[in-house]
């Protein structure tokens, strides 16, 4: 992407301790919780990570812009939680929009591809054009390779059994080995091939690695979707490890999101009306419910919990 | 917008002073020349302001964002430059898109409507359905009060002579001050109107204030239209103190934005053409150019200086 | 906003029989509920309209784009609708991305200062620096006048009764009037004052028009807001007309749209809870619900229907 | 994506030709260039393709918006063009933003990951979690197989030789054709991995579908980035069909287009000096321009021609 050669490679660690260390005096809102992760590299899969770069503002800085006030929120903490509670609970996104965070990832291909559908975020990737990629493929442990779902065309059923499982693995590591030795050879001396050519050859289970930037309410959305069950593991992984990470930034919000959305559920207008008509003590099946079986069978994992 | 009563008004000079001198440690990057800007109240037009109360990011993580590294950019301050010019020079708008700013405005409700027009921003406003605004209007100093533009049929002209600006200034004092005193009786204990029906009643030189919040790159965008000499005086009096401000945030990003954007030209195919053949000798007028009698008078005012 | 002149004011009745009985023969996806609508000027509020200026795609388009199909979706109405109710229960939302519509409307000022806080939308708004705006201002039907609630901070309560709403209509009259009047006189040849400036001293409740363009699942996401109960009326009122619009449009979508958002809630984990308890025939009231006094309020409501 | 099988595999080209059949009477703005494309796959590189599946508005739409009118535009082709070139040279970006076009892309993954940099547009991909991939891969033409330029660390200089040619596609063919054979065993009855997990030992050369869809400012911006000669071959492949299809579409929107983006240049502030200087007869050379070398280079190539 720049017209000067890249820097030497150094230790990530190296780095990484170094910037823990550097400590500046800063003017702005602070969060307590997300210095301590600062520049931290949180492991996710065999190879990957997420590493917290920046951030902007905290549970304070929530009230303060639904306030569009001078000062930093309530004098008292009980305050901020029930006005982030009825932010969240009324849909009020703005206020949440004002909290931002930077994250440098290192992910497979195929999951950093669910993950830009997000377009509400901001993206600096690796360009595999300019600079050669790791050799560093995911691998899945062996109590992932699982079957395909007989019930949900989109989703993983039972782990796979020993012997299929190990052939799995063989393929998949022979298959990458050899993808990358080919790949090498194109770059090498005697083909010399163009690198943005040669990454072609590269299957999509490589890491690449980004910078990846968005607001807390277009965060939330994320993570609504992607910690999900029905989320595919390789991205929940990931989802799982930034949850614990909003967590400690802004508690208060976090603690409004995990009840009203992710513990949450929709209900729509029928299964709204068989809540009331059960509640009265009316006797609902699917027959006189008005929904479909699938609809049925979802409404009932709901209520009966 | 909160189910919580507003906090008792207090003096923002006090509030800003005592946010001004809290500092904290930090990990995340930090730019001096913000840091010295945070809070402050830089005052706009004759009630205004715009203040900062965030930021996220500085030059070394624009670079940092474009290498996808995990340190401080490069280790010379001159390659920095150079890499930013290049991304500057070459559209690579992603890495500009990592640095982010909060900023507190007070403005009139005219230039509010323009600004956010600019879409990709985050925005709180004052909510005039949830509380009373204050009795503050824009009015023009009397070398701003000018006639309508011949050549342009969106601007402004010469200043109006003394007969003509007072009467104008009187029209705008007099019909502000007795809107709101209607805006008032209306919201009075005799009447109790809801406030967000009586808010109609009010002119749209009355200041609203936001929190709004956008990353560097629709910042630019935002300065090349709003600094620019076609945009209304009152929103280029903002953009003037937002590019100020920008100035000493991202030093070397704002240089590269002032020489190829702001003080750069677009040219078109033809008139790239015209440099080309005067520049080999040819006379050519608008006739020989291939362009309409507008885009040759504009033509000639860029390249003529 | 145009080097030209702008053409003679012609009658839009006239225009819009001649659109209306002019037709061309497409290729694309047609809806026949929208051709019914297209370009007629459906009345809001005393002054204002929504036009149906064009729209792209129908129930079928949904299910193309869902499948990334070739053809014309499932040769089944059954099957279509099932999979639009599945993609919305889901928030699949992608597919309903894939419509778009594109509207004239009028409106008056404050109520395009709330319409206008959906970001995901295409604006093209009449210029008041351009052009001079009409004489025509929205002065609320008796019935609309309404007191502050007592309850909400920001909605209005109990009808004024006559004499403090016939005080409030003489107020918004004669303030629209003179203001009008003035600005009227500010533009004049006496005078001659820039547009950009005169049109500061307009109240709010001026009317004004514009070009507002969509998608289907951002147009859903404002009807969700602004067909609401809490929204206020002079909004409510364009969503509800769109709402109607909408329903001939996309009738499949519309119906899932009703079910699973309009007339559908959305339970927090505690609320969840406490219906599931309430089905094992447990007594819960606030105190065992781990709610606050407000949320339990508005969970009964919601349960108690 | 849904809870019902997919329906049995038609014939794509009877499809379209059954679309291409088809016409329906609409009110809506038509044009008559994208009329003629509808439906028909345009083919690019081997196995892809760009077909338009719907589009809105056409040249008098865009001054339809600009002017906020009711009609069609003015009564004169002239005047829309000169309002249209004025628009493109002011940078009035909303007007365009009123078109949109819907388009189904066929496109090798890499591909697939460039384009969707561009967020603001909506896409239904083809779920390889969902569906079974076809053994459809992208490999290069023999005169594409360049080596890695030594000007530009991101591109391509010249083509291989003709031994260096035919090793890369051996090892392309056969890695494809392996890791596809090996995709089909772990999806097979032996094994029946689930299908989000076997994708990922698919090389990025393999085909995916999606559904595209974005309105024309923003397609301009795509258009300018990705017909440009810096571009990729592969995706420059694509934008240069879109790039006939849009001419096809707007004609006069296109000219503009191409006269002030696609041919024309950006000339910073001290590009402009040095033209100035020049045309003033001083002798200007890189040492006092101003400028850096690479700068200079490539102003030298703006101007020269």
């Amino acid at each position: 992407m720049a017209e000067t050669d890249s820097e030497t490679e150094t230790d990530p660690s190296a780095e990484i301790a170094e910037l823990r260390a550097r400590q500046s005096p800063t003017r702005r809102a602070v969060s307590e919780g997300m210095e301590a992760r600062l520049h931290t590299l949180h492991p996710v899969l065999d190879h990957g990570f997420v590493r917290v770069v920046d951030y902007m503002g905290n549970d304070a800085a929530i009230v303060q812009a639904a306030r569009v006030s001078y000062g930093a929120g309530t004098r008292r903490a009980r305050d901020d939680a029930g006005l982030i509670r009825y932010l969240m609970r009324h849909w009020h996104s703005t206020p949440f929009e004002m909290c931002e965070v930077k994250l440098h990832v290192k992910l497979p291909i195929f999951v950093a591809r669910q993950w830009i559908r997000h377009r509400t975020a901001n993206v600096n990737e690796y360009s595999a054009r300019y600079s050669i990629l790791d050799r560093e493929f995911y691998i899945p442990a062996p109590e992932q390779i699982a079957a395909q779902s007989r019930s949900n065309r989109q989703g993983r059923g039972e782990t796979l059994g020993g012997g299929e499982a190990a052939r799995v693995l063989e393929l998949l590591r022979e298959d990458s080995r050899r993808c990358y030795d080919h790949y090498q050879e194109m770059l090498g001396e005697g083909i010399g091939l163009a690198r943005e050519l040669a990454r072609m050859n590269l299957p999509q289970n490589i890491y690449t690695q980004w910078y990846w930037k968005t607001d807390l309410h277009n965060l939330f959305h994320f993570l609504r979707l992607r910690a999900d069950a029905h989320a595919q593991y390789e991205i929940r992984a990931y989802a799982e490890v930034i949850c614990a990470i909003v967590a400690d930034w802004v508690p208060l919000a976090w603690a409004a999101f995990e009840d009203y959305r992710l513990g949450g559920v929709q209900l729509s207008a029928k299964g709204l009306d068989c809540v009331r008509r059960m509640l009265r003590g009316e006797t609902v099946t699917q027959e006189n419910s008005g929904m479909s079986k699938g609809e049925w069978r979802e409404f009932e994992g709901v209520i009966g919990g």
